[in-house]
């Protein structure tokens, strides 16, 4: 066991809804990545829950278990998961479906986090996914973790917002650069974001994208703003929101000293941006971005909370309650989430923006 | 040398503009391709232009030429350019740039082709790339290949419309699965394409990508209509065109005896339909289906003419002016053509719907 070292900052892993996959890409997480060198991890999950999942699904590494206070100094390793209970009493959660008590369960976990962050025992939050439907169910009125820490921290749910993360793949395969992507608009339909779309919608979001990469980076990121119309509006004939709004947010990001190219036409700045050309694209509408987003590597990808005063991460996947216990989760995103908490805790990210 | 087979079906293959990479990849896939021992090739061009390239571009095949009259029976081969001059007189055209000349050039070739389909003594045509303002600059005032064949036709520009053809990539990598793709709405602002959208356009995608695919294929292809809206809609929360236009149009479908899912999520569609859950997707602007297609392989692409009483496939990239002489053109997207181009004649496919 290395020495404790007292300048190690400390990541909580939540495993979102404990119904879901959540616990199984955490365990599995845990034992692969080489975080412990650098952060201090910490699962903040009931010592009962981990030794049920551990128990049950033959396919995780053999985990001894420990519980820690929050305040414990010693390092983390790749065989002993140290947890932090949350403060909430564990409830039995029946896996693979949507449950109230998942929901309880993902929030208490949250929460026991959140505090942990307020009070500067923990530097960074990286999040398994939780169920909308669950939480409902256990009266949370809230649409996922972001909105819930935005609460939290006294902000509106729409101060957050989220960057995509493709972290780096195996040379030569199709999207072997990291990419970024930030969105202008996301939940709503394709017509109310081509009503909303503004060029200070699209200027804030580029300001995030480029501020949080240069923090994931370590330089000045080359980020791009997509088109909206096919060819980029083919000078006006497609269209004239390039030069009424688009450019002119280009303009206003290159004058604030970012590296920045656009409008350029969506389909092949995917392909030109998934081959290094850039370090991150702003999106202007959800299947713009979430297309080749899903196409270059879903599995792996990572949601990077914007906009709120903390450093959280989250796995960019869902539930899978109807793959959970058997052993084909893929912890790729959950290993991908946690390296970029490090990244960020150790760029000293503050969040906000 | 086969013996010669009078059911072979002879194919047409031009190059486009001869300014362009189209001579280097139609020799390149001459020499390449295995369509031979099932189709007679024959390249439209003047033998001087193809004699310059294959003297001039080091990287191509060593080949002999031989002009040939248009019924002439003898089979093809893959050592033996068997060339059918263009009615025109042949011009020179210098090569990497936009000149009047390689317009003109362009269109000869592909009138000469035309009336040889048109008397049946040719079954296909295989196009190279053209440029659109060297088609301008020759007086031909028409967007591209299949606005010109539409005319000879007889009939508008709009009664044509394409299936991007993707074909099979080697196994295990992303986009394995051959994927074709019809877009209800294609060179227009994205607001016109959403105001454009009816339940009747999408019929007729549908309709034409299923017939296209039955013919490549061979079997009743398995297609799917994307959605419009993020998540599809998410039930009416982000936005009605699903329930309003796109169920009543795949409803229709299917009613038609297709096998036909959707409205589905345009970004998980495209990530299913890339491994092979379908064969074809109805795309509903332009972004939608090509940002995936060119992330999937766009140097493979195949552009394929429906709704004319004719088969004719072409390359599905440009002219790339840059590249001109280089022996770095690829020529995946000219082999995927005639393979294409083949599969269609081998099927009897009319063309028209």
């Amino acid at each position: 066991m290395p020495s404790a070292s007292p300048t190690l900052k400390t990541l909580l892993l939540t495993c979102g809804d404990p119904a879901g996959i959540g616990p199984e890409v955490v365990l599995a997480a845990w034992h692969a990545t080489d975080v412990h060198a650098r952060a201090r991890l910490r699962v903040v999950a009931a010592a009962g829950l981990i030794e049920d999942v551990l128990a049950t699904v033959p396919s995780l590494p053999r985990l001894r278990v420990a519980t820690v206070a929050i305040d414990d100094p010693r390092p983390s390793t790749p065989d002993t998961v140290l947890l932090v209970e949350p403060d909430a009493p564990r409830e039995q959660v029946p896996r693979g479906m949507i449950t109230a008590a998942g929901g309880r369960s993902a929030v208490a976990a949250l929460e026991t986090a959140f505090m942990a962050i307020r009070s500067a025992a923990a530097a960074g939050i990286v999040t398994g996914p939780l169920h909308k439907e669950a939480l409902h169910a256990a009266g949370q009125h809230v649409p996922g973790h972001t909105e819930w820490l935005a609460r939290a921290c006294g902000l509106p749910d729409s101060a957050a917002s989220m960057m995509l993360w493709l972290p780096p793949a195996p040379a030569a395969r199709v999207g072997a650069a990291g990419l970024g992507v930030v969105h202008v608009t996301l939940h709503e339909s394709l017509a109310h974001a081509l009503a909303h779309l503004s060029t200070e919608h699209i200027v804030h979001a580029g300001e995030r994208l480029a501020s949080l990469l240069a923090a994931m980076l370590g330089r000045r990121p080359r980020i791009a703003v997509a088109a909206l119309n096919p060819h980029g509006g083919e000078g006006g004939l497609f269209g004239n929101e390039e030069q009424r709004m688009i450019a002119p947010a280009v303009d206003r990001l290159a004058a604030g000293g970012l590296d920045v190219a656009g409008p350029l036409p969506a389909d092949t700045l995917f392909l030109k941006a998934s081959r290094g050309e850039f370090d991150g694209v702003v999106a202007l509408y959800h299947d713009q971005g979430h297309i080749p987003i899903k196409l270059l590597g879903m599995h792996r990808a990572v949601n990077i909370t914007l906009g709120l005063p903390l450093v959280r991460t989250s796995v960019a996947h869902g539930t899978a309650f109807d793959i959970v216990g058997t052993g084909t989760a893929d912890p790729a995103s959950m290993l991908a989430a946690i390296n970029a908490a490090a990244r960020l805790v150790d760029a000293g990210w503050l969040g906000a923006d």
